[in-house]
C-alpha cells in the first residue's frame, strides 16, 4: 500500500485509528475459549465490528509468540483474513525486530513476503544495514522506534548526542539511508510536546503513535503538533478498545469505544 | 542454568565456543531437502556432530520466522532436543526482542517457558522497563545487545553521551536495573580494542561474542582483552561452521570447523 492510499482511506473514514490487537487470553470472554481457535476468533469479530472507523491493526508479536505454534498460526489467520475482506486496510506488523544484514533480510521476508503486512516496526541501534533490508521491499514500509511511550524512553532515548537528543539523531542518520521514504516512525503521544521538533526533521513522514487511552497521551495535542497536510498521523489504540468488555457484546463495546476516538478524529479533521 | 554450570562446562570441555543455528533452506545440503523436516534434520546432524566441541547452540529467530509455521515447528524440536538429549548445553534464543513492559513479559514467557531456552537477546533501545520483565526469570539470561559488530553499530552505538559512548551508557545503566545479575551482553569481535574499557564497567559478566571467522574478528586479541577468571565469554560462529559443506558429510566438516576453534580455545584456556 501507498502513503497515498493511507491518506485517502483516512479522508473517506475520517479517522486516523490504528487498532492495536494485542490478544491474551486471559483477558478475552471467557465464552471465546470454547472455539476452536480463541484468538483468532476475538480479532475476526473485533475486525468486522471496527473496521468502518479505523484504518490501520497492529498485531503485537509479542502476544502471538507467547502461544507458540497455536499464536502464529491464529496471526496467519487474521493477517489472511484482513487481506482478503478488508484490502483497503493498512496492516503493521508489531514486532520491534532488527538484526545484521542477512538476517534483516530474512525477518523482512517473514513479514512482508510470507504474512503479507504493510508495515512491520523496526528498533534501530543497531543502525543503517539492520534497517535497510527491510527498507528494500517496494510499496512496504518500515516504522523505526524513535520516541516510545514507555519510562525507559528516558534511559537512552532522550540522553544528548552532539548536542541534541539520540531519538533526533536516529532521525536524522534515518534520512540518509536507501529507500527513506518508506521509513515511518513511532513517536509516544505521552510527549507531545516533543512533535514540533520532530516535525521539523521529518514533515512528510507518517508518525505511528502509541500512548493515547491506557497510557494517557492527549488526541488533541498530539494532533495541533504532529499532523501534516496528508494528515500523517496513525493514532494506536489497543487495551481501551479491545478490552472494553468481556461479556458476550465485547465486539460491540469495542466499536462503541473506538467509534468516540473516530468522532473525536472527525472533527480534528474538519478543523 | 547458572553461570556457574556454564564456566563448569567450558572447564570440563575446553571449549567457549557457541554455534549458531542460522539456517538457510538455500544453503543446506540438497538431500536434506527430501526429509520431512529439513531445518531441524539439518540442526539435529549439527548438533550431534559438534556437541561435544561447543558449549551453547544460539538459533537465530530470523531464519525461523522466514519459514512461517514450518519454521516455528523446526525451532520447537531443536529446542526440546537439546534440552531432552543434550541438558548440559547454554541455549540462547537470538530474537534482538524489546517491548514496553507487558509485551516483554510475554516475549519472555515465549522464549524462557514455552521453548525453555537459557537466554535471549534483547535491544536496549527502548529502556528499563523493556528489560526488566525478562530479568524477572530466575535461572534465565538476558543477553543485552551493546556493542554489535556491523558497520551500523557506528551509527548510534559508539556516539558520545555525557562523555563516553552511548554503548557504556548502556553498561552502565543497565547495572542499576533489577535482577541485573542475569545479563550478559553482546559485544562483536570486530572491535577488540573496546573490551578493555567494557570490562572495567562489567568485570564479571559474560559477554557473547560474534563476529569470529566470516566477519574477520581476532579470536586471540578477544580474549586477550575480554576473558575474566571465570572465562566469561562464549565466541560464536554460524556460517563458517554450519555451511562448512553442502556434501553427504556436511556434519563432518561442520566439525572439523569447530574443531579447529575449540582446539584454539584450550589452547588460550591453559596458557
Amino acid at each position: 500500500m501507498t502513503t497515498q492510499q493511507l491518506t485517502d482511506q483516512i479522508r473517506k473514514k475520517k479517522s486516523f485509528l490504528c487498532i492495536g490487537l494485542d490478544v491474551d487470553l486471559d483477558k478475552i470472554p471467557k465464552h471465546l475459549l470454547n472455539e476452536e481457535d480463541p484468538i483468532f476468533a476475538f480479532n475476526k469479530a473485533i475486525i468486522d465490528a471496527t473496521h468502518h472507523l479505523c484504518v490501520a491493526y497492529k498485531p503485537n508479536l509479542a502476544f502471538y509468540e507467547a502461544y507458540g505454534l497455536k499464536g502464529w498460526k491464529a496471526l496467519e489467520k487474521t493477517i489472511m483474513y484482513l487481506n482478503v475482506k478488508y484490502p483497503e486496510i493498512f496492516t503493521i506488523a508489531d514486532a520491534k525486530r532488527g538484526d545484521i544484514g542477512n538476517s534483516s533480510t530474512m525477518y523482512a521476508k517473514a513479514f512482508f513476503e510470507d504474512l503479507d503486512f504493510d508495515s512491520v516496526t523496526v528498533a534501530p541501534y543497531m543502525g543503517k544495514d539492520s534497517v535497510e533490508p527491510f527498507l528494500a521491499f517496494k510499496n512496504k514500509h518500515t516504522i523505526l522506534l524513535t520516541l516510545t511511550s514507555n519510562a525507559g524512553a528516558f534511559d537512552f532515548q532522550t540522553k544528548t548526542v552532539d548536542g541534541r537528543p539520540v531519538y533526533e539523531q536516529v532521525l536524522e542518520t534515518s534520512k540518509t539511508w536507501e529507500n527513506s521514504s518508506r521509513l515511518m516512525y513511532v513517536v509516544g503521544a505521552t510527549k507531545a510536546e516533543y512533535f514540533t521538533d520532530i516535525r521539523k526533521i521529518v514533515p512528510k513522514a507518517f508518525l505511528l503513535v502509541p500512548g493515547v487511552g491506557a497510557q494517557g497521551g492527549n488526541l488533541q495535542a498530539v494532533c495541533k503538533y504532529g499532523m501534516n497536510e496528508n494528515v500523517g498521523l496513525l493514532i494506536n489504540s489497543s487495551r481501551a478498545i479491545i478490552y472494553a468488555s468481556d461479556t458476550a457484546y465485547f465486539d460491540e463495546a469495542a466499536a462503541q469505544k473506538a467509534e468516540n476516538l473516530q468522532l473525536e478524529m472527525a472533527k480534528i479533521l474538519a478543523s
